[in-house]
């Protein structure tokens, strides 16, 4: 499945005791229509407030079950779930496809509206800054967050016990168009609260903070006190995830078959 | 002024007997800061739910109250200010500038978003239209609705004893980026509810239900049971909102010499 999500009223993706996660919202639709599923596997969490466009999740479903066309599906979990989740695409996939341990690549996308009068339009969907920053100089940071590095520093405090904070980003863009800056950040993976600290990190750049020079030192710090602030839930979008190709090749073959020799019971098309 | 505005939980623009409109809102904030200053006057009434990017608003203002920096004021107009209504830009401008009769043309635009399931970031901004929409037969109808026209078919009810219902068109384009499809509309003056009558009527097109001669048989008509149905308010927002050079040069001799003359009393810079 691939779902998307304003993310203002949960807690997250993830099962919370704080509050309501989008990843239960999305179990109790599928319960409502597969009693027997075996709950719903998310490529990532994401925190409270952050917003999905396209957060990958699998779900066991028994077979005896699968009454209803799979082009009908969207409409029929939709209709189990609130309007602010809605599931955008849902495919057979292998037995073994894993949502998250087979994601190649994740992208972020992050809003920031600058300008000294907020855009009404963008409030929970973006991040305000009022000053005036300077794109020079955040560009030429960015561009050093990009390769295989340690990003330890750019990590929760949660995170420093994690062995292995090496990540390879492929991408930390920042496009402009107007008064609205748009982070692109893609990479293989991602830490606690990494995408909000390298955007924090970058928009405190452009306010004269720190140089694109003390962000390199940050890296050499590998402590997160040594980096720059968290940018706010609200800014922040899961965009898009990958697959492998030949894990995308096995899922087409394998939703082929599967439309080939399924026998759709109780349900005429 | 230049104000921005979450239309959702407004009456529209103009003071209305049914709820709570946005004219109110900037006139009681002015009042607080300027409590001789005479009334807000809105370059173009908006409906309920309709959103602004760029509406243009005048007011006069006693220049013995005017005690502070124009620069200011933006930050002191939105502090009075609920958080979907903000103050974008303020400058002076000569005497006898009037937002309304003053204004070149008007750009609206109008979102829909074409997929089986809604983006819920895009709730209460963008129409949800979920079956496939025939994009090349929307274009060419709507090409058709460009140049000095009677647009008496796409006027709302109300607007049928207007006498003058003819308007020029400089542009109707359909931009598609994914599943989000944008209108552009842009005139030197717009009929009540005539962009929602013109989007839903080329939707209609995208669906079947009309061809591209229909629409200009509808213009023949001259009657709004012949033209198709009006699109929802929460898709459209007031873009951009242009003044004759001639205006603007004056508006910006007038800023100008205004702030050579000022001496701001009470405040310092």
């Amino acid at each position: 499945m691939t779902i998307a999500f304003d993310g203002t009223h949960y807690a997250g993706w993830q099962f919370q005791l704080s509050g309501l996660a989008v990843q239960q919202c999305v179990e109790t639709a599928l319960k409502a229509l597969f009693p027997g599923s075996l709950g719903v596997h998310g490529c990532s969490r994401t925190d409270a407030g952050v917003h999905a466009l396209g957060l990958v999740a699998h779900a066991d479903v028994p077979r005896e079950e699968f009454r209803i066309p799979i082009r009908k599906l969207i409409l029929a979990l939709n209709a189990h779930l609130p309007e602010d989740i809605r599931v955008q695409k849902v495919s057979r996939c292998p037995q073994d496809f894993h949502a998250q341990y087979q994601a190649h690549s994740k992208e972020y996308r992050y809003q920031v509206w600058n300008h000294p009068g907020m855009n009404p339009l963008l409030i929970a969907r973006a991040w305000h800054v009022a000053k005036t920053l300077d794109l020079v100089s955040m560009r030429r940071a960015a561009a050093l967050f990009v390769g295989k590095k340690d990003f330890r520093s750019f990590a929760c405090n949660h995170d420093q016990f994690i062995e292995n904070t090496v990540r390879t980003l492929t991408r930390c863009q920042i496009q402009k168009r107007g008064h609205l800056l748009t982070f692109v950040i893609e990479g293989n993976g991602f830490l606690y609260k990494m995408c909000r600290s390298i955007v924090g990190t970058l928009v405190q750049v452009g306010l004269g903070r720190y140089t694109p020079a003390d962000v390199e030192a940050m890296f050499e710090k590998r402590d997160r006190e040594s980096a720059g602030m968290s940018a706010p839930a609200e800014g922040l979008t899961l965009w898009k995830v990958s697959y492998r190709a030949e894990s995308k090749k096995e899922l087409e073959q394998s939703a082929k078959n599967a439309k080939l020799c399924s026998t759709w019971k109780g349900t005429r098309e």
